[in-house]
């Protein structure tokens, strides 16, 4: 037990480590969160200004839940939030008029996010003509062109094969989209909430592609979709037997419809619309196609008036969650500053945080299992004094890549149009009544 | 990229090495799993004969799905499955009839489950008096007795503590009940279904334990509930300093109402009903309190008469979930064996596979991440020959304990009435049909 017992200790160290009036010599280790809050604002016992509070008390009256019985359970049952959760939700834009939703969005409430893994029924979505809805008897995958056996599997046939299960995160290239130069959204589901992480389940591409068998002058991979966009995008071969999946699950289960139900394509890393729904046809051919989605979409504008594709790769970025815009502080003393990192080109290594937009930085806690292309959690012990402050985060993944600021991006692009790939630090603002707000400059 | 390339390449061979028939000199490395299950056949075309199969083809007609738009999106929203998969849902005991449903339980699919997260609309549930509905707002926590100051804290108060994530399975001692010396349930969501795996957020008991000031006597915490049964438990404190996390979050959010909503015990590794929901107060005493949960139920008979109390960690243990109970086999050919390994006493090392009833064992390979307390993936490929098979499995954790036999279970025990913490490997007979049937004797 003495190891765990460490290993524990060690852990709430950790916390307590981060926070710049922690007590750190090992004799007073085990000194409270309430109690060193309390000590440190002077006063004499647990009150609001201490922040982190709890009445003393004896034991409580015994409340009403306790002399009834509760709901019974059906039969059968697939379950849902208790009703006092009812405001977490995916929402669809509030940053600007979207007068239809057949091209459009829904987005996590990344705020009330905990842990890595975002429920299915708060998995953001993006779709550019509407959600497909299709039976999975009647679906049909094709493995043609460039190959020497086409195939058509149904899927019977593909849920025979060996499968294996990943965690990755998956992020729109538009993620952030709307907060490049001002502040237009006014909380963290509207400024990132184009991102979400999963277990994904599902065949190795490679195993797949080895049945059809690539010819030599195969070089790249058509997706495409079985939606009435007929969504589809080029893959660089390399990539497809690197580590992309064929996906059939997530998170413990069949894909939801707006995830591509019956099966997807899982493209580890890369911009969320390379992860082909509703996948119902590979294409090995020598180049890329040049779609809309690769030229008239999904590019970068660049300083010499030329745009950049297949940028699919989403790079090393991080925001802050807790707190975050729309939240209001109550009062001096203990928070935790909590956020996600994430990397499309590995594991994230390191995060910092700032409290003064960017003047200094401290080094925060990163939560394991850390694991590549995968949201990763950290945190911070702020002891807020009550002044204003402006925080954000800065992650580093395993390359050595550090997530740049927007004056670093916008140096390297053209900020113009729809400018995809904001993967800049993100600062909240936080007033001296607690208010915190969208801080983009 | 190499190195991606390689790690890749090792997965796919890992996968193809644990087939009997497997080939395994690097050159012939990428043959496929059609062709190699062709070839094994003898014949010369995929066939349904080769058990996976592919129709050579050229590309689909255009699908209806393509002609047309999908479902618009809601403007907020929590999702669902898709009704194709309306057959996957928690269902309550086949096996014998209950006639209430206020002490009850409803099981997880796990036949249906992919990867190591349970969806939380999926996850098993056990309750001792229906499911209490709390209001946050009205809800408290007592910490009380053995402590130098006897605190009250409302969910605010708690929500505003820096918070751990980890990811553990939840099993109930009962689970498997059913099974000891004959077949009764049919399917692997009856005879394993209470059992599921999340990633749970919380504030480390020892940082609340801390701050209440446990005296030198305090030995034991009593846990008890807020629901109708008054559901209580006694932990030893020191399993409560070490990992124990009073849990608000599940799988990225709030606590469903059956899993205690707004707060519960996690206890990592312990059974089921010591990880007390809607929990309203801690004891700190000197002494186990010996409550209804310690003495009539949850104990286990010994063969000298007397009957173990406080057997609170769930072993190591490990289920065959595809092919399980009342699935068939689509005729001989390639099958990959999937399954689930656990301990209470740490990570799992190995899991081992028979298709002979347990006269030889084959190794699986155990997908990662593999992680302390938390359901672990198998997997095994096999060459199904048509004839007769009982498989099972056996997993190893890394305390070096070996799941054992129901028969050695039942050696150092006495298989009399609700008989809990049965461990047990757990068979599965095949017949030359394909039929999948519970095979324990």
């Amino acid at each position: 037990m003495t190891t765990k017992k460490d290993r524990s200790r060690q852990l709430r160290r950790a916390a307590e480590d981060d926070s710049p009036s922690a007590v750190n010599s090992a004799s007073e280790d085990r000194r409270s969160f309430l109690r060193r809050s309390v000590s440190m604002a002077g006063v004499a016992v647990a009150s609001s200004a201490a922040g982190l509070s709890a009445a003393r008390a004896e034991p409580l009256a015994i409340p009403e839940s306790n002399k009834k019985m509760g709901r019974p359970i059906p039969e059968t049952d697939y379950g849902m939030p208790i009703e006092f959760e009812d405001h977490v939700k995916r929402r669809r834009t509030d940053v600007f008029v979207n007068k239809q939703n057949w091209s459009d969005w829904s987005m996590t409430p990344l705020q009330h996010q905990v842990g890595i893994v975002t429920p299915n029924g708060l998995f953001f979505e993006r779709h550019h003509a509407g959600v497909a809805q299709i039976n999975p008897d009647e679906h049909r995958l094709a493995i043609h062109g460039l190959v020497e056996r086409p195939l058509v599997f149904t899927m019977d046939d593909l849920m025979r094969y060996p499968s294996v299960s990943r965690f990755h995160f998956l992020e729109c290239s538009g993620n952030t989209l709307t907060d490049w130069a001002e502040p237009k959204a006014t909380t963290v589901q509207q400024t990132h909430g184009l991102l979400s992480c999963g277990q994904w389940t599902g065949i190795p591409m490679a195993w797949l592609l080895d049945e059809a068998g690539v010819k030599p002058e195969g070089k790249w991979a058509i997706l495409e979709g079985a939606d009435g966009s007929a969504h589809l995008r080029s893959i660089p071969l390399e990539k497809m037997m690197d580590d992309v999946l064929l996906a059939f699950g997530q998170n413990g289960e069949m894909l939801r419809a707006e995830q591509g139900y019956p099966i997807r394509a899982i493209i580890p890393g890369w911009e969320g619309n390379t992860n082909v729904k509703w996948l119902r046809r590979i294409k090995i051919v020598d180049q890329p196609m040049h779609a809309r989605s690769e030229t008239a979409r999904y590019t970068d504008p660049m300083p010499d008036g030329k745009w950049r594709q297949f940028s699919m790769t989403m790079e090393c970025k991080s925001v802050i969650t807790n707190p975050s815009g729309g939240m209001s502080l109550n009062g001096p003393g203990l928070y935790e500053i909590r956020g996600f990192a994430w990397s499309g080109n590995g594991s994230i290594t390191n995060v910092d945080v700032t409290l003064d937009g960017g003047r200094s930085w401290r080094e925060a806690t990163v939560e394991g299992p850390v694991m590549p292309m995968c949201l990763t959690r950290f945190r911070y012990n702020w002891q807020w004094d009550g002044g204003p402050a402006k925080i954000a985060s800065r992650a580093v993944d395993d390359t050595g890549y550090v997530q740049p600021t927007v004056e670093d991006l916008a140096r390297a692009r053209e900020i113009v149009g729809f400018v995809q790939h904001h993967n800049g630090i993100f600062p909240w603002n936080v007033s001296e009544s607690g208010e915190v707000q969208n801080a983009i400059a």
